[in-house]
């Protein structure tokens, strides 16, 4: 019986991760590597599940939730709507207590959808800090979350012993885990991710189609360093726009409002973009600090 | 007699370059190195110019232009307003007939300046893509321009000769001179460099003042990568801002239009960023096949 081999000090001996691209099979090696014992079970399409065994970073898996029916922690791994829906199905077929968590980056709503859960499937919102530009299962590593910060948003419903077991599971893959209240959550992510994915993209589109590929051609380093993100995907992003838009569009009010002040001093005579330059360097000095 | 023993293929026998910082001093470098019987001439500030010399950069240096008497070429390499301030007191310490030129980033306030020149001194702007972030003397290097595009804004007024020289020194330092007319250069860079510069600029001011020292803390990667240009010194902005300010003000204005468009869709419900994802993602891979 493959349950009663896990070592004690595995907080969760069935864990079922529900989307397995590049966080969700990362995170499936990353199990599989820390306790061997535990059961790591896949649920996604076919072809992915196909990659997630042949790479052992999952011992079962299957298309439909009903492979995570004995499951002791279920991780929600698809995009931020993905997961909202399968929170509607989920008590239907986990049969007993677990703890649910997702790995979204926003919050919010996937909290109010979890509100639905009955009282034995207890869910605490997560979002592991890593990874970049995403990839999907083929890119997959298990140090993926090492030294990396994972957000945990328990509230005042929240059991403490749910709250340790995530905690030691999230410690447990190599990440550091750090709680703070939804709300403040979603609107840290506007300002730390989603606001320069948005300020990236709509640079790059600006800059291109104003100079074309003739102009590109001119370019340096600097426009390609600042650009690394535009190659993003549009997929998650759609989720992101729908799920924490008003977080996101406060914060690009505020970008706007910046630059709508650096166009306003720009060609007057005794121009001066200082106050904003020299800010900008104090926040960037500290953010390549840490 | 240094003059005499110069090779036949070196387009300068004695170079002034006025302003002897990063770009200056690599320059002196790069000739030195390209031709080492050609006389470089530095001319900036005593500690620089001690350094100028030690690292073999120049031949000689001087603290006035009168150190530039004999010049064949003279490299404003200065920022823009003081090399539009050297253009002004030239034609007083610069005895013979010479090629002019700069490597400012903007062009067309020093062309306007350059326009009351004695007709002995033959003005061409230049600007070399090269740098990235900006370093002094001490960063200086003969490899710099190497494979770099250096471009040249020559007018109907220029004398097919002295074109024809100046593109032999720029090709002899290793980068591919490219022609193109001045108002063109100075939008193309506004979007290039000026726009992207003061987008990361803005970003770093807006999300350090919205999550602070702690929030930073909890960024990953890709808000480092974007933000590499935050750190570039103000100095050399007050210049752009002030003398190419009409193009940097439309290229902003663009840049608003599509961030507000973006702030318009977000939190919609069937909200969608896909034409701007799918546009950014297309000229990113444009941009990074060069």
């Amino acid at each position: 019986m493959t349950e009663v081999s896990v070592g004690a000090d595995a907080p969760f001996p069935t864990v079922a991760i529900v989307g397995f691209g590049f966080i969700g099979g990362s995170l499936g090696l990353a199990v599989k590597r820390r306790w061997p014992a535990s059961r790591v079970i896949a649920v996604d399409e076919p072809p992915v599940l196909e990659a997630a065994v042949r790479m052992r970073a999952a011992d079962a898996a299957g298309d439909t939730l009903a492979s995570a029916a004995d499951a002791s922690l279920v991780v929600l791994a698809a995009p931020v709507r993905a997961n909202i829906a399968v929170l509607g199905q989920l008590a239907g077929f986990v049969r007993g207590t677990a703890v649910v968590t997702d790995v979204g980056s926003t919050k919010a709503e996937t909290i109010a959808a979890a509100g639905a859960l009955p009282s034995r499937l207890r869910f605490i919102g997560g979002h592991p800090l890593a990874g970049g530009a995403l990839g999907g299962i083929a890119e997959a590593r298990a140090e993926l979350f090492e030294g990396r910060p994972w957000l945990l948003t328990p509230d005042r419903s929240t059991e403490p012993e749910a709250l340790a077991s995530l905690r030691r599971f999230v410690e447990g893959v190599g990440a550091e885990p750090v709680e703070l209240g939804a709300a403040e959550h979603d609107r840290m992510v506007a300002y730390l991710s989603h606001l320069p994915q948005l300020a990236v993209t709509a640079l790059m589109h600006v800059v291109g189609e104003s100079v074309g590929a003739p102009g590109l051609a001119l370019a340096g380093t600097g426009l390609r360093d600042t650009t690394r993100l535009a190659s993003s995907p549009p997929g998650i992003w759609r989720d992101i726009a729908a799920t924490n838009g008003q977080q996101v569009g406060e914060a690009l009010d505020a970008l706007i409002d910046v630059l709508k002040g650096l166009r306003a001093q720009a060609g007057r005579p005794g121009a001066s973009f200082d106050a904003i330059f020299t800010s900008a360097a104090r926040w960037k000095q500290m953010l390549d600090e840490r």
